[in-house]
């Protein structure tokens, strides 16, 4: 039995304004491709198909498309939960129609624990759920965090569980070990959002969505996929791909990543404005990828953006490398209070504010210059 | 070959500030009920499932549930099409799947005119669309108006029509000599929203959705089924119910109604205030019923609305029966410039306002002490 495990898809996401919908959709045809090619006896969604509870329309219809080539067109079984960002209920929606032809979708927790049957492996399919929803199902006053949810829950799958057999848990949670980046939005704080790992013991392979990285749990048997896409700059470093599990009967695992390449990757950039704007440097580059730029510049530049968005025409995030100090970044809260001060001087404050370079003699000069003949100007003018 | 007609059930509707889905879960009870004794062929279902393109998630729960129960329970074909309320593309998510178990929803308008043939009827599904989408669909830049459009889709639809067949033309417009109530958002000013009747003379039977009387057009084979439930006080009198069709091998018709009672009936109610708390009177009202009162009280009440409501608790509308003349409406206005007049004068003048009777001599007697009264406290107090 083969299946592939994907997750956190976020269809509908906006990054920095812009609509990751056309990414979307390139990332899926090459998705639609892996499974034609790896002809899997399933493939596993563990949650967050949408990036929200009512996705734009376009979302609406590319999810529509995707899962109805690999489901219906492609005859492939769908094992998928909904995540913390999709609507339970309106992701539910039809849900009990697609059975007919093996697309498995839950939406909402229920007190229904059965599993879903593919190929003799048992997939225990658990959307996302807060902890208070899971209090109430179950009627039991004893939870209160995500673990002692998940926790209740595991025990529930294992009253019913055929130990002869292979299961496999798809969920949507953040486990214990994970490192967590910008577009994971956090859940709580203080740990009551996480769940150890060891409740999955039970199970043959844990087919888990929310963390983005594929390497956010070192585990031999659970596992994040990650997301399809780098959906923020603190993703930019990671891999992302899809995993394939062999498993066999008596729920031995092999695992194999098979990588994307998204139409235009999301990276850092960084230099000096002068280096990033030389031919001879951004001839070597894939100018049209999402970018952050880092400069390293000192002193002022002059709309640098846009300089730079005649090369890299998606920079989505500007910054200058500035080591501000504790005492610096104190200083600019005084300004308010320095209505005496000369303009050379004020200027001298706001340019060590600004940048982490020395305001030396010579610059000290051409600014006098400068600011004795404006004054002559507004006073002669 | 029998199929029962509705439309416009506008799940998820909010009326003066109450989501009718309760009632609305109610009404479909009893639809289901009707559907399990007529048993017909199909159920067809006209436009505007929903009352808005993001409906709450107990209505998304509502339909799925009710059109499983029929489609998939009842082993009933369903064919429906989106209406002006309804979010085409959301609606349309997964109406792939649903053709496997025969449920027909045809969300967006397509190029493909091919009917849906049940029991060897065709039935031809046209959401509804807006003239700008139609004239770009079918690249027809003749194309301005809603009539202009069903003539366009009609003769497409004709092309490939076989006239030894019968043919149901499923469709949510406001076609010609149909009346408006207040719920049906009125779409276009100076007629372009309407669609001629002669339109359909193709068809066998049209099944139309939008306005929401099933008296609203008089045609021997099309018709408006008219809404679940009463939507708006300018419904109160209309019958609401679904329509039963018989249709033989040629086409021919028999039309049946059958009613459907909402578990509160929404209509007015008339009289003065003491007459409407009076035991004798409201013993025999089903007081629990959605009410617009209107009272013919002249003169000042005190919070007639809560004492309507320990009695009538769901007073959605209270009116004052005020035959205001134009000199009146107009006097409410001069108001503020009568700085001048006399504590007595000013009196008179918001009577006259806000009441239809006389400010007779001996009320002038009355209120002269009252406000000489008032002066005294205030002056001596």
């Amino acid at each position: 039995m083969k299946f592939i495990h994907t997750a956190d898809w976020h269809l509908g996401k906006l990054v920095h304004g812009i609509y990751m919908t056309e990414e979307q959709r390139y990332i899926l045809e090459q998705f639609i491709e892996l499974v034609e090619e790896e002809k899997p006896d399933a493939v596993v969604i563990a949650g967050d198909l949408y990036d929200r509870s009512v996705p734009p329309t376009e979302a609406v219809e590319l999810l529509d498309e995707v899962l109805y080539r690999i489901n219906v067109e492609m005859n492939t079984p769908i094992v998928a939960v909904s995540g913390n960002h999709d609507s339970a209920e309106r992701l539910s929606f039809g849900s009990s129609w697609y059975k007919h032809s093996h697309f498995y979708l839950k939406g909402k927790l229920t007190g229904d624990f059965t599993p879903v049957k593919v190929n003799g492996v048992n997939f225990h399919c658990i959307p996302y759920a807060e902890p208070g929803t899971v209090r109430q199902l179950l009627g039991d006053d004893s939870i209160h965090s995500h673990h002692d949810a998940m926790s209740a829950i595991v025990n529930r799958i294992q009253e019913e569980m055929n130990p002869d057999e292979p299961h496999v848990f798809v969920g949507h949670a953040f486990v214990l070990g994970g490192k967590t980046t910008d577009s994971e939005r956090t859940l709580s704080v203080g740990g009551s959002g996480c769940v150890g790992s060891d409740l999955f013991e039970p199970f043959h392979y844990t087919a888990l969505g929310h963390l983005h990285s594929p390497d956010a749990i070192k585990h031999d048997s659970i596992r994040y996929s990650g997301s399809l896409l780098k959906y923020s700059f603190s993703e930019a470093s990671q891999r992302k791909s899809v995993t394939i599990v062999e498993m066999k009967e008596n729920g031995s695992i092999e695992l194999r990543e098979r990588s994307l390449r998204p139409k235009q990757d999301m990276r850092e950039l960084k230099g000096h404005l002068e280096e990033l704007l030389d031919p001879s440097f951004y001839q070597s580059q894939k100018v049209d990828d999402y970018l952050k730029i880092i400069l390293h510049d000192e002193g002022t530049l002059i709309d640098p953006i846009n300089k730079l968005r005649q090369v890299y025409p998606n920079v989505l995030h500007l910054e200058r490398k500035l080591e501000l100090t504790d005492a610096k970044k104190k200083s600019s809260f005084k300004v308010v209070e320095d209505k005496k001060k000369s303009e050379l001087e004020l200027f001298k404050e706001f340019y060590a504010d600004m940048t982490t370079g020395d305001f030396t003699q010579s610059k000290e000069d051409v600014l006098e210059k400068v600011i004795e003949k404006a004054r002559q100007e507004v006073f002669e003018g």
